[in-house]
């Protein structure tokens, strides 16, 4: 078994627990290497404390998933036959009766819990999700190169979009533009749908970009990730076209302070609130904390949205391998929208940040 | 309220269920306008027999929550907050105890399903999904508009494709293009990951696309769809570039007439799985029965795939209003993979193909 099963099997023995039954496809590419979205359709990988491990897909993708390099048992169901029967035999096959299941709450639906309640009729189930929240917030060696070249990919992107910046073009036309040139680069996708706003369209945290059309004078941001070898990358960028004015640029240059101090801040020991801290305080003493109503960022790896989570309530101690986007914004209805975000990794020493398009207002 | 809500409220009365909550974005779109992908945030639509709806989302999109022409309560919360604590006072302010539930089993996960089982102590909890597969497996005139214009971009985009198809460029070279002169008309998004396979790579049913090269004498398989308004459309043809042989030219042909055959038995009153079954004989008596491993098809709507699911076991009666696609195919491996697909409507008197792209074999 491969060094995440086994750390998941300990797991299992420490909290005498009997197997663990996993269906979300990130924690899937996590533990056995088979990267797949099955949709609707059942994917699952059950680990036990002793026995053989065994991945259950969907027929047509055993030969991928064997290609994957997942050694053990592989069992394919077509559209007509019921997973949930293999699972059920396979289980008891290695264990007579199961007494505790860990199961991900965060993501197992009730359809499928329900199967498992009457499959295993009197086993009680536990959250699997800290130990996988665990493992996965402390990203190895090979994970931080993979994220470095996503990051990198992700600056890549930017570049192409500022590029492109030209009075009458749309957002979606600047959109078209970056992913053509990213999937030109090899990228299969992308971590989010790509964000180009300008205008009152950047006044939202959550803007849809659309036909909105570039005028001078107006910020133009970019939010955008790659997908690169399974891992996600996730930058912000908000510059000026044209001359803007004094309000949007106290805006810019708060946001900016906020974020640079964040990173500036981050190191292990530092508390993930302590960050989400720094960054408000700058943003509340500019006299817009009402307009940061989000919080300071989110971990980053095969999910573009996973632990550590950045909030202001949040007690964890950053430790070495934390991977985590830092995004302080101010969004003023009818003024302006402005986000800087980089990804950050947390080094023995402090931080490195992988992201590295420059930070300055008019490029 | 608009019809869909008084058909959900009116299910609730037959049923005698107290409330729904509705937490799938794409549900809560049909239900409320509102299209919005929380990640890991919590967005609900709480529905009841005579009070008053709600809705909950992140506090910083309560804006966008209004100008989609929601015209209840919205409840915003920030990431510092609990958003339950809300759902359980604005239910209990609605209803003193809440006998019986209705949720969707096939979306809610164990985490938020024991957040209503503690604060719901008693009450039982039944699958919305019955009655939501129902409503949103028949499509109005306006949702038919709609998917009629997503499918004639997939036309277009396959044109793209097919017009960049040259010796020596890669599948990610063609799908660039693609996705950038769909975007430039306005697209916002792909309904998933645009697939373009040639050669082995197109032999699997699930391929994934790279820098293979197109050579004279493979086929191209592309396999890709538009998000347009909230839709999505989902089109496969597979191009024979250069001469093919003997081997080639009778597995396109057989799943040519596969899915011909299919589309054109489409007509109300038909059993999902007699047109299954119709397209599988056809392969299965050119010798090809073992390399058609999944379903002719699937819904299409707000979701890539939706209800009906179109399988071998699938006693459904169709009915006018019925979006699906009809997608036989045959892998194999080492030879050849060939894929048919269109989107089709039952109408009345028949069926209307909606994706319109030739199926010659050579363009």
């Amino acid at each position: 078994m491969n060094e995440r099963l086994t750390k998941l099997a300990n797991w299992l023995k420490k909290e005498e627990i009997d197997a663990v039954f996993i269906t979300s496809p990130d924690n899937v590419f996590y533990l056995s290497g088979f990267q797949s979205d099955p949709h609707e359709r059942l994917l699952g990988l059950a680990v036990f404390q002793e026995k053989e491990p065994f991945l259950i897909c969907p027929k047509m993708e055993v030969n991928d998933a064997k290609k994957s390099g997942w050694n053990f048992e592989i069992i394919g169901y077509s559209d007509t036959e019921r997973p949930w029967d293999f699972v059920e035999d396979r289980v008891k096959a290695r264990i007579n009766k199961v007494q505790r299941w860990a199961v991900e709450k965060e993501h197992l639906n009730v359809e499928r819990y329900e199967e498992l309640l009457s499959r295993f009729n009197g086993a009680s189930f536990h959250s699997a999700e800290a130990i996988l929240h665990q493992l996965r917030m402390i990203k190895d060696n090979n994970e931080i190169s993979i994220l470095r070249k996503a990051c990198e990919l992700a600056d890549f992107a930017v570049q192409v979009g500022v590029n492109e910046i030209k009075e009458g073009k749309t957002e979606l036309d600047i959109i078209a533009a970056i992913e053509y040139e990213v999937k030109k680069k090899g990228v299969s996708g992308m971590s989010f749908d790509t964000m180009v706003l300008t205008g009152a369209n950047a006044a939202s945290p959550h803007g849809t970009p659309g036909e909105t059309k570039i005028r001078k004078g107006d910020f133009v941001l970019f939010d955008l990730g790659v997908i690169y070898e399974g891992y996600c990358s996730d930058i912000t960028r908000t510059i000026a076209y044209g001359d803007i004015n004094d309000v949007q640029e106290k805006i810019y240059q708060t946001v900016l302070k906020a974020e640079e101090t964040a990173v500036n801040a981050t190191k292990p020991g530092v508390l993930a609130k302590d960050l989400d801290s720094i960054a408000r305080e700058i943003i509340h003493q500019a006299g817009y904390g009402d307009y940061f109503p989000h919080r300071l960022g989110h971990g980053l790896g095969i999910s573009v949205h996973e632990y550590p989570s950045m909030t202001a309530t949040n007690e964890l101690e950053l430790k070495p391998g934390m991977v985590f986007t830092i995004e302080p914004g101010i969004y003023v209805p009818g003024v302006a929208g402005v986000r800087i975000e980089d990804d950050v990794l947390v080094t023995e020493s402090g931080v490195e940040v992988l992201t590295k398009f420059p930070k300055t207002l008019v490029l």
